[in-house]
């Protein structure tokens, strides 16, 4: 008998239908004899509307509020999934984030989550229930309501599982598993059978939509193990053939390059002729940071005169009204120009590989070459090296880059 | 400077600008200065919505996680009432029924509020800011969500106006007052200046829908005069010219009747040849009352043989099949046939002049033969008259008894 926690994503309860797909599946995990608790997300689409709503009225909405309306979604998930195995003669309830309760710092729209309280949860599951929670949201210290970003039902569910000290956290989404590449570019990309935490967290930063980055770095951090799988498959017995996300450990013989993530949802901002003085990277970096605005990549360029530079870098598309209003507030940038480019896609090569082996960089500059691809923006890490080109060129990008590092279906 | 608290319906808020709408007409109240607490409703047709899944999941589904469902619908609208708020200038924060807190009891979707705590809310207030509180929710004391029944929201406006102490109670609809008659089946309804709480709560009940029963009887006790109003019009200044829902003493001439209402959501439901001893009506209606649902006119026939007698009585139509299921596990009753007819209307005319008035009832009953409309049930109070007839003829029976009792538009 083993502590399970598995989590649906939006597709996967994307209607009542579907939600009683879902109900059978933990059915099935009941009856094997297991403890479960399941997280669910908000019915797909449910979550974007919210948004749109927030938007809508106001551009530049106060992110408590914008928590108290979003997270209704996930709220509506889990009592119709808690009335799904009613239903079904199993004894269900819905937890809410404030109920458990799930811990969150209060930076809202993107909290992290500080504690969870478990008591209540093991009881229940020591009288026989299953315990639906929503994801994505949590309670801060004064009690108001937060939510962890786009994807945090992933975060949710790694997070009860390390709290729980569960046996296996099943991540249950619309693909079968994690591939090389996105099989909607790629026909033959290749479904790995495991995948290392760090190569997985690379890859779901880097827009592998299939868990959350944060989601990831905990179960890295609390050695909790993922298993990947399809809701849209019937899995027979205890034979579960999606993609393991694990320990380097338990990964036998690693790959050179695991796989090839393209991200579109950045923009590229240059400040043009900043004064190039010391401390003017801070000017530019701390308010954003303030406002909760993630910076990714980032290049300076200094100007021949050595007197004032360019500096660029990349944030989330819908931070970009944002970010130009806290730059526009900074008094020692006035009348520097911004520069917003959307039309660019972050393409990347990760391989946990790389450390011990040379020429991935040059194969990926050269292959890009041969497409007459520019390279924007550069940025590497250990086990992974990404460029910024332009948008269009996306697809061409991804394939031509899955073919030189031999990634396809055997 | 007054105390106001202000609640929207489902149509007021039916959509992002609709929502806008209302924050201009809080900003107006905010301007003459007075302290605001908004009390709103889903948007229209979510709770529908949210009810629909339940039901298609499982006809039977669990109350309180139903509760769960479909109180998010309103949370959704106070969160982006104060975002539209925020941007316009005015500090303004939203407040769940948790947060707040209110209290209920334990009867999950038709929860009675047994106390609200007001400390926050006139903190929130003192500091100069607009509250906004989703209406329709409560919690019960174990801290599990609770909704009020359909039409809470102004049961949670009329509870929290009295918990405040507020100096006014506006409700705000997609009508401009109380007419006398619902003017889409009589065009020259009249619009009531004044009503009393009695015949408001007989209207109320009887199917008016401008205003939930609980909540007119919450006014009545705590005397909270309400304001019944449009949020399609703009008031001009502080002359809200709508219907005023208030003690009797402040209405210097009582109409003998004063408004005809019918009701289409009622079944009727009868029990064939029930054994006729003593304590039948208990086996009934106990189990009824136990499952929350409430049972409105009854009758009983005595049988020729006096060994068993036919009972007949009426109930929300949402509420036949656990009632059937209810009445099918009592053992008292086995073998008894259950018919159920949905096809009936409840026409009622309401006005506290009747009490020292004759002749109402009988120019009913005349009217109504008049046009060879039949009557099944007959129920009577101080203050009204009620009748069950078959549905096709509701239109007719209002217009006859609207002519009949000179309501018409001078």
């Amino acid at each position: 008998m083993a502590l399970i926690v598995a989590k649906f994503g939006g597709t996967s309860v994307a209607d009542v239908e579907r939600i009683e797909v879902v109900a059978n599946k933990i059915v099935r995990e009941a009856k094997l004899g297991h403890k479960v608790v399941v997280v669910v997300s908000a019915m797909s689409g449910v979550t974007n509307r919210l948004v749109d709503y927030c938007k809508q009225i106001n551009p530049f909405y106060d992110m408590r509020e914008y928590d108290v309306v979003v997270s209704s979604g996930e709220q509506v998930t889990a009592g119709l999934l808690a009335i799904a195995l009613q239903k079904r003669g199993i004894t269900a309830s819905s937890w809410l984030g404030w109920q458990i309760s799930v811990h969150t710092n209060d930076v809202h729209g993107k909290a992290r989550i500080t504690g969870i309280d478990t008591n209540e949860v093991h009881k229940r599951l020591d009288d026989g229930e299953i315990v639906v929670v929503p994801g994505f949201q949590g309670m801060t210290q004064s009690g108001r309501i937060t939510t962890l970003g786009r994807g945090g039902s992933d975060t949710s569910a790694v997070a009860l599982a390390a709290a729980l000290g569960a046996d296996r956290c099943d991540i249950y989404t619309d693909v079968d598993g994690v591939y090389t590449t996105d099989p909607r570019i790629v026909p033959n990309a290749r479904k790995l059978k495991k995948i290392s935490f760090e190569e997985m967290m690379e890859l779901a930063s880097l827009g592998a939509k299939v868990l959350q980055t944060r989601s990831v770095e905990i179960a890295m951090k609390k050695e909790v193990s993922l298993q990947v799988l399809s809701s849209f498959e019937e899995y027979i017995g205890s034979d579960l053939p999606g993609t393991l996300v694990t320990k380097e450990d338990n990964i036998v013989e690693d790959e050179l390059v695991s796989g090839i993530a393209y991200k579109r949802d950045e923009a590229k901002i240059t400040l043009l002729s900043v004064p190039d003085i010391p401390g003017v990277a801070a000017t530019i970096f701390q308010p954003l940071a303030q406002a909760a605005i993630n910076v990714d990549m980032i290049v300076q360029n200094i100007s021949p005169d050595g007197k004032t530079t360019d500096i660029t870098f990349t944030i989330a598309k819908a931070d970009v009204p944002k970010a130009v209003k806290t730059l526009s507030d900074v008094s020692d940038l006035e009348g520097v120009d911004i520069d917003i480019n959307e039309n660019v896609a972050k393409i990347s090569v990760v391989g946990i590989g790389m450390i011990s082996h040379h020429g991935v960089a040059s194969t990926m500059f050269k292959t890009l070459a041969e497409k007459n691809i520019n390279i924007q923006v550069i940025s590497t890490s250990e086990i992974k090296i990404s460029v910024l080109i332009e948008e269009d060129y996306t697809e061409l990008a991804v394939r031509s880059l899955h073919t030189a590092y031999g990634l396809e279906e055997e």
